[in-house]
């Protein structure tokens, strides 16, 4: 279906109110722009959508889409000659299925909306971005964004069944399928996710629910410091055990959340694990087995009940915000492969040092997933010198054979590094790509790839 | 890296013996395309498939992969004028991590052998179609494949962290990378997964494994007909447990295995049934106690320990030798809403009893994915009647909701039907994506989009 070009400025949505722009400049990444975007344009329809595409790229005139502008990168951030187009507005849950376990919702759903209307059937929406509160489902697809229980259950992409897209040029295309399988033509739904707004703008999705877990058990552990936390968690590897979490925290983030006021630190470094299912508390009982030797005498709990549990949970969550009280953060998001977790957090206190910038690691050991973050002396910007030091964040990553971004993808601010991962033929072949699906280049463009 | 020029002729694996071009010229679709290939390469190296390809699209000579053949959408069918490049020999298992939790593998490797490599180390390779034992792990990224485990562990797809691929054009990629998650540049790798050898060859692969699971509990259920044995599928989903395995067989299967001498059915629908982890049993017991009041009285069993397993597994594993032993067989893989399940194995009975084509039907019902398989009398060719009975059964899964191919893959079986499903903007959005990968058409022409 091919859209007629309506003058987006005809839409109800429409506005260049200089407070509305401003607020759709930036995401929270802390890059600036410099300049707000010329209008925005809060989509209260697909139609809406469509014809602001079509329009774009009638034009070329470069349109950024926002979902809750929650993103780390850079992604959503727009200036001056862009349109940001806000899918905010687009918030149904058109339908659950329990019995098909999947359910069909418009990309501008907050991620938290979704599972807690998918708890009312037994069921859940698996990925669980920290932001999950705030983000859209548009965001979490269009980042491919992880969570906490990806260890288990996978990042993003592993719950999209199918996609509701508008093109370049305002034409709706359905990719996937409401089947759990199917190998019809080519994986156009995984290409869509972690595209970042690059290759067209997500409008819906029918998406995977899985059954909540009977139980869940918690354990946490203290240790001496991370090689040791490191090696529980390789440990636990070793053993063949699948923690559906598996959180570690260094010796940086410990000490700032004591900073902060919160609970003081019991070791130099923290790993929170769970598990779930019917064997639940006999698959943390053999976690515990593997790690008590490693941490200190009297160093690990096990919450035998969802209080407990959350007390545990509490010094994983106070880590963000108390590094946050401390000053401006850069949170970065880097992986590995998981053999080279202490490594990698130890070659990141070491830039610390040099550098002399505070960087605080929190990781997903589950998956390899750190979490670097700068933080700044307050007053200071985001300078070159951070910059670099974030590069060589972004350098260690690769040297241990891991990747840029984990989770939050490229957006403005890793653009530099893409080509050091990725090779130039590769890099060549995704923008030829990208040339099929927006040939104008009015989507989010500079941005990703 | 560009590959240099050299004539494939004058390659050690080239050959044009007749027997070995007419052993080239079918997979296992029962498709004939009435002409043997030119030659068949069976390549030694890396460097010998891109220069198979170099000189292909210099030529403009049509290529067509061949794994081990046992595709069964006709995906490796082979005739006059093309070149077979069969990767049978790229057969090294380079690496397996056991820290990590991934081998690297050379396209060639036959997948039962990856998984017993896996097995070592306590680990496993979770995708297990039924060909195992001969398909490689190149032809199983090829066609997505998957297998009786995917209900719980997901398609080839899940398993596939990164890939080494040669283009059209003798250029080598590697996309993807060695870390569980990451998201820098679009998803690469899940576009070459299920494209079926038309966007480039797959030489290598990056392979999460899984831990073994500690223990696996088996059921077996017999029902009166498929509608109880689907309702009792449905009840182990509404329950919201997660069977590993969960397989169903209708009463045209259970007769067909009694005829060929195998078990007496003891209903008119079977369902079998495996859960794993630490709380395997627990499961089971849950899967008993929703399952039970569905089959008749003493209709279920569990099996205590692997033998018993094995004996309530046999009838499934009968089920396609028996078919074979009836007549020429066409196994079709198409995938519904779970929820349609019932419905859809009737619709197919319906056929069965119109067109006077005996249709077996097996499903992985964990998942949606039904396998009606035609028998055809002794003598009977796959002529018109029987295709058009084929695409009466495609047309009723894209009615219910579902797609062509569930697993095996579009080949050049289903290619009349794809624009039913996919629609025009897409089939025409992922022809452009192949020129993008392979401007001259050499690489599997006339197959799969
Ligand atoms: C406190 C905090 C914690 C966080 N924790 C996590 C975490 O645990 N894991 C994680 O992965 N991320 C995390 N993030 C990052 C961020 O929340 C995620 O990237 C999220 O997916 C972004 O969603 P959003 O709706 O805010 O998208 P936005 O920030 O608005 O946009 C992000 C990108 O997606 C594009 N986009 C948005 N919607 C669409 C659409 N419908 N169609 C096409 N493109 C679109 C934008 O153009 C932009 O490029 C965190 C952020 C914060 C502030
Ligand atoms: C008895 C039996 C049971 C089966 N059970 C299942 C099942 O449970 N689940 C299931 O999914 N399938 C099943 N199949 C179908 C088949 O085994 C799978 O499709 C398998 O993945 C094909 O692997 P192969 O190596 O034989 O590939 P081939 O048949 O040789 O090729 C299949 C396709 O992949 C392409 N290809 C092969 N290798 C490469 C490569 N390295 N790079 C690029 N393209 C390539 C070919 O060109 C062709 O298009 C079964 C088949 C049989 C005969």
């Amino acid at each position: 279906m091919t859209s007629t070009l309506t003058d987006p400025a005809a839409l109800p949505g429409w506005t260049t109110d200089p407070a509305a722009r401003a607020a759709a400049r930036l995401d929270r990444s802390g890059f600036d722009p410099g300049s707000d975007p010329d209008a925005v344009v809060v989509a209260g329809s697909v139609d809406e959508v469509a014809a602001v595409l079509a329009h774009a790229t009638a034009t070329g005139t470069p349109v950024v889409v926002r979902g809750a502008g929650s993103g780390l990168s850079g992604g959503a951030v727009a200036g001056a000659g862009s349109i940001v187009l806000d899918l905010s507005g687009l918030d149904r849950i058109v339908e659950i299925s329990p019995a098909d376990e999947y359910a069909v919702v418009e990309a501008g759903v907050i991620t938290a909306d979704l599972d807690a209307a998918a708890a009312a059937h037994g069921l859940r929406y698996a990925p669980d971005p920290a932001s999950l509160a705030i983000s859209t489902i548009g965001g979490n697809i269009a980042t491919n964004a992880g969570g906490l229980r990806c260890a288990k259950y996978g990042v993003t992409r592993d719950s999209v069944l199918g996609l509701d897209v508008v093109l370049a040029d305002g034409r709706r295309i359905s990719t996937g399928r409401r089947t759990v399988k199917g190998v019809a033509g080519y994986d156009l739904t995984g290409l869509f996710v972690g595209s970042e707004g690059t290759l067209g703008v997500v409008v819906g999705a029918t998406l995977r629910l899985r059954p909540a877990p009977v139980a869940t058990a918690t354990l946490a552990a203290w240790f001496d410091g991370i090689g040791a936390a490191a090696a529980a968690a390789a440990a636990i590897t070793a053993a063949r055990l699948q923690p559906s979490v598996a959180e570690l925290l260094d010796t940086a983030c410990l000490t700032a959340i004591a900073e902060a006021g919160g609970p003081a630190p019991r070791g130099g470094a923290f790993l929170l694990v769970q598990t779930d299912g019917f064997g639940a508390d006999a698959e943390i009982d053999a976690v515990r087995a593997v790690v008590e030797p490693l941490a200190g005498p009297g160093s690990v709990e096990v919450a035998a009940d969802p209080a407990g549990a959350e007390a545990l949970l509490a010094t994983r969550r106070a880590g963000l915000p108390a590094l946050e009280r401390l000053g401006r953060v850069l949170v970065e998001d880097v992986a590995v492969p998981r053999s080279r977790l202490a490594e990698a957090v130890g070659a990141i206190a070491a830039i610390s040092d040099r550098t002399g910038i505070r960087i605080a690691t929190m990781a997903h050991a589950g998956d390899g997933n750190l979490h670097p973050i700068l933080v700044l002396e307050p007053g200071r910007e985001l300078d070159e010198q951070v910059w670099a030091c974030a590069g060589e964040v972004f350098t260690t990553a690769l040297r241990l054979g891991g990747t840029l971004t984990g989770e939050h993808g490229v957006g403005l601010l890793k653009r530099r590094w893409l080509r050091d991962e990725l090779g130039d033929d590769v890099v060549d072949l995704q923008q030829q790509l990208r040339a099929v699906f927006d040939p104008r280049g009015v989507l989010n463009p500079g941005k990703a790839i």
